[in-house]
Parts: structure tokens; C-alpha cells; sequence
């Protein structure tokens, strides 16, 4: 199934437009789990157990893992996120970008050697830059847009001379991925929470993109404000928390605390829908 | 040592410019090796000892390892770096960019993790999210500015509408590296070889930042022109190439060949600058 359809069908059947991010910081981790990578494992697993069915997607980010050595891990947690949610695919968070040949290589990183159904990917190279990843018809592919951290102004903001319209960056780039660059339908924007008009504005350049939106919950994103700039329909959101479920509780009851949180996140967005 | 100064050090007493990149591809590895991860180090490391007295750094591509699952590889590889040329510097060539709790996570992997002396780093979010790799005062860090694969000019080509004198993005990007950016001089350029007249547009805007300059050899850059645009002494340019070093021949002799190829590059490079 493409990738957008599998995203679709997610959010449709779960009713769900919330994205569960899977950012293990090891100091952040409950203490009676093992240190090191098997925490990692365990602690990851237990949250998708939580809320496997709260979900539209889940989104593992490479670097905690990376940064660990528990590449091991992160493979037998898309492992588990098939046995314990199947049907709600995997985005992993990457942000991967480099010429043609290497492209090639995280291309393959991504989708063969994890198996994610989709992976974010930075732009910044260009289009062919991009095109490798475009090679797996079934799977999706998230260009970082407009990033919700302070210097997500110092290039994507910025207003280009001889672009007619003189468009943003991010605003130039969301045409594109509209437009010549989605020659499979395959693409989605990342666009951050923070700046809500912004992500009307990408909405408005890109109708129908998928759009991955972190920045909600820990990062202070307004969600009402989010969903009514972006939303049109099952699958054309992805909203994620990560660390504000994650770490909803350093207990023993981390678990049923992350499910708590991400109730609450999922209806606090649900609700936001306008009538 | 600062990484600048290890830089300058090794192009001095080698008396050599050129960077060494290690891209390991499968499918182009002489057929006597082992196939599969055991195959990449055996490989790699017969580079490292055929170049080691001529690199100024070693530049190992991350993705070409982790398509394989062959991070422990890549461990192994980077210790023997250390052997076997003591004193060359390893640029862990990874392009990461992200927001700033995972971009700490990113530059424990390339800093600690595999204990590189500098990191390829995406600028395309912004200065916040380079801060963290700044937090090892003797790591470099090189920004992707101008890259030289066509994509090149989608965004970075681009005039920004509302910056005095309306620069290039990348001349933008050189100004702020060279200036407010660099708070501790850990920061290095990416500039491809494909346009000499963009390395000296971006060597005006750095007048002192090293640049890594990959797009030599197998990407049809100029070595004459590029060496003319960027370099000002030792240390102030690692001039890279990977295929045509790495896969001169696909036969027994593999090694021998880089070594001549490289031996070539060297001489080619040095020839180059003005008298």
C-alpha cells in the first residue's frame, strides 16, 4: 500500500491525527529500566504498546539511537510497532540530505534496512538530492519545510529576489513539493507548530500534501491554532508529540502516564476540527 | 588539539591538500574481499594504509556504513585511522541537521561515539542547530554552503530578497559561518569544486575558514581553478576525492592503484597553487 494510503487508513480507522514521537533520552528514561541500549528497547516498546492505538504514525528518531550504538534496538522496535499496531506506519525521523550516490545509500538505510514507510529528508541539496529516495513507489518522503526552532528564520524565511512573487524559501519549496518535484505523489512537508500562520501559508502553497507537523505539546505549539490551518481531511496531518508523552511520567506508571497524555492530545486535536 | 590547527598540521608535514573519502559501495568492491560489512572495513582500511602519507584527512561517509549495518565497521575503521596515519584528522561526513536536543544526540555520535575530529553538518535549520556541535571546543564542524551536484542551485543559489547587497544564500551562509556563527573558530565550509567561481565567491565572504571541497576527480571539478579560488596555506582547504581514488581498480592491485591515483591528486593539487 502507498504510503499515503497507509497513512490515511490510520487515521481513519483510529480516528487519529496524533503522530507519537520516539525520542529516547537516556537520562530522561525511568530508572528501574536497564541502562544503555536495552533501556532504549524497553522503554520505547512499552510506549508503543500505550498508545498503539492512539496513533496515526509513530516516528522514531535515528540520533537517540544512533548516538547509543543501539542500531540493533531500533530495528527490533519497528519490529514490535508491526506486532503491536499493524497498519500504522513508521516514519523515520532522519533528516537525511546529500548528493545522488549517497542519497542512494540512506534511501536504502531507510526503507530496507529499517523498513520505515517513510522518512524525513532535508531539502537543501535539491531535487536530485531527493530523487533516490523517490525510487521506492510505496514509500513516503517528508521534506523539512519550516522548522519550528529559532533559526528556522535565518534561510527558510527568507524572502528570494528572483522567484517571482518574491515567495519565502519554505514557501517556494511547498510549490515545488506540490508540483514538479512529486512526480509519484509521494512527498509530505515537515512544517513546525509554532508559527500557525505558516503553516497556512504552506497549506495554501501545498493543498494536498501530507504534513508532518512536531512542535506541539513540549515545544509549545498551539494545537488548535495548528489544525485549523492544516487540516483537510484523515491523512493530511501528522501531528507529533514526542517528548511531552514520553515523559509524561519517570515513574514505574510512565506508560499509563504516556497513554494518559496522549488521550488527552489526541481529543484535545480531534476537537479542534471545525465542525 | 583544535581541529584547525590538526588540520593545518597534517597538510603542513604531509605537505598534501587532499582529503581521502572513503565511500565504501558494495557492488564496486574488488571481488577477492569478503562480501558484506567485513568486506567494507578490509577494503577501507587498504586505503587508509596506501594514502595514509598523503591525506591531510580521511573523510569516511557515514551512509555507506549504515546502509550495511556496518557502524561497528565504521568503529573499527576510524581506530585504525588512528594507527595507521597519527596526526590525519577524521571528518565524519554525516550532513546531520536537526533541532537542538537531537542535534545533541547527533554530535555525541560523530564526537564521541566514533570519536571523529570534525562533522559535516546541514545549516538548513538554522544557527541554533548547529550550537550543540560547538559544545567540543577541539571538534570542527563544516557546513554545507555550495554543494556541487545540479540540486546545488534550487535554494542555495537563491538572492535573499531582504539581505543588504541581496547575496546568494550561500554567500549569506559563508558571511554569518566567517562572522557571527563562529563563536569559537570551529567552523569549516562545504564548497563544491563544480563551480570555481562560486569557491571564490565563498572564499570573499570566509577569507579564513577551512573549506572542505569535495567534486574533484569522479565529479569533473577543476583542480587547477578550485586550488586558485580557495587556497591560502596549509590547512585552509581539504580538497576531497572518494571514487576516482577509491575504485581505480576493482582487481587485487585496488590498493596500489589508489595510491597512485591519489599520489597523482596530490601533485595535481599542489602544482596548482601560485608560485
Amino acid at each position: 500500500m502507498r504510503f499515503t494510503d497507509q497513512l490515511t487508513a490510520a487515521a481513519r480507522s483510529q480516528h487519529t491525527m496524533l503522530c507519537v514521537g520516539l525520542d529516547p533520552e537516556p537520562a530522561r528514561l525511568p530508572s528501574h529500566l536497564p541502562q544503555g541500549a536495552a533501556g532504549i528497547y524497553d522503554f520505547c516498546a512499552a510506549i508503543v504498546d500505550a498508545t498503539a492505538d492512539l496513533a496515526c504514525a509513530f516516528k522514531p528518531q535515528i540520533a537517540y539511537f544512533a548516538a547509543q550504538g543501539a542500531e540493533a534496538q531500533l530495528e527490533r522496535l519497528i519490529a514490535h510497532i508491526r506486532q503491536a499496531a499493524p497498519g500504522v506506519p513508521v516514519i523515520l525521523d532522519a533528516k537525511r540530505g546529500d548528493i545522488g550516490a549517497t542519497a542512494v545509500q540512506y534511501a536504502r538505510e531507510a526503507f530496507e534496512r529499517y523498513g520505515a514507510d517513510a522518512v524525513t529528508v532535508s531539502p537543501f541539496m535539491g531535487q536530485d538530492t531527493v530523487q533516490p529516495y523517490l525510487q521506492y513507489p510505496d514509500k513516503g518522503v517528508f521534506l523539512l519545510c519550516r522548522t519550528s526552532n529559532p533559526g528556522g528564520n535565518d534561510f527558510q524565511a527568507q524572502r528570494l529576489a528572483d522567484v517571482p512573487g518574491q515567495p519565502r524559501l519554505f514557501e517556494h519549496l511547498a510549490t515545488q513539493a506540490q508540483g514538479a518535484w512529486n512526480s509519484n505523489g509521494q512527498l509530505g512537508l515537515v512544517v513546525g507548530a509554532t508559527y500557525p500562520e505558516d503553516v497556512a501559508a504552506v497549506r495554501r502553497c501545498a493543498p494536498s500534501l501530507p504534513l508532518l507537523i512536531p512542535g506541539v505539546g513540549a515545544q509549545g505549539g498551539d494545537a488548535v491554532a495548528t489544525v485549523r490551518a492544516a487540516y483537510t481531511g484523515p491523512g493530511s496531518v501528522a501531528i507529533n508529540s514526542s517528548r511531552a508523552i514520553l515523559y509524561a511520567s519517570q515513574g514505574a506508571d510512565f506508560a499509563q502516564a504516556a497513554r494518559a497524555q496522549a488521550l488527552r492530545t489526541r481529543d484535545e486535536l480531534n476537537a479542534a476540527v471545525p465542525a
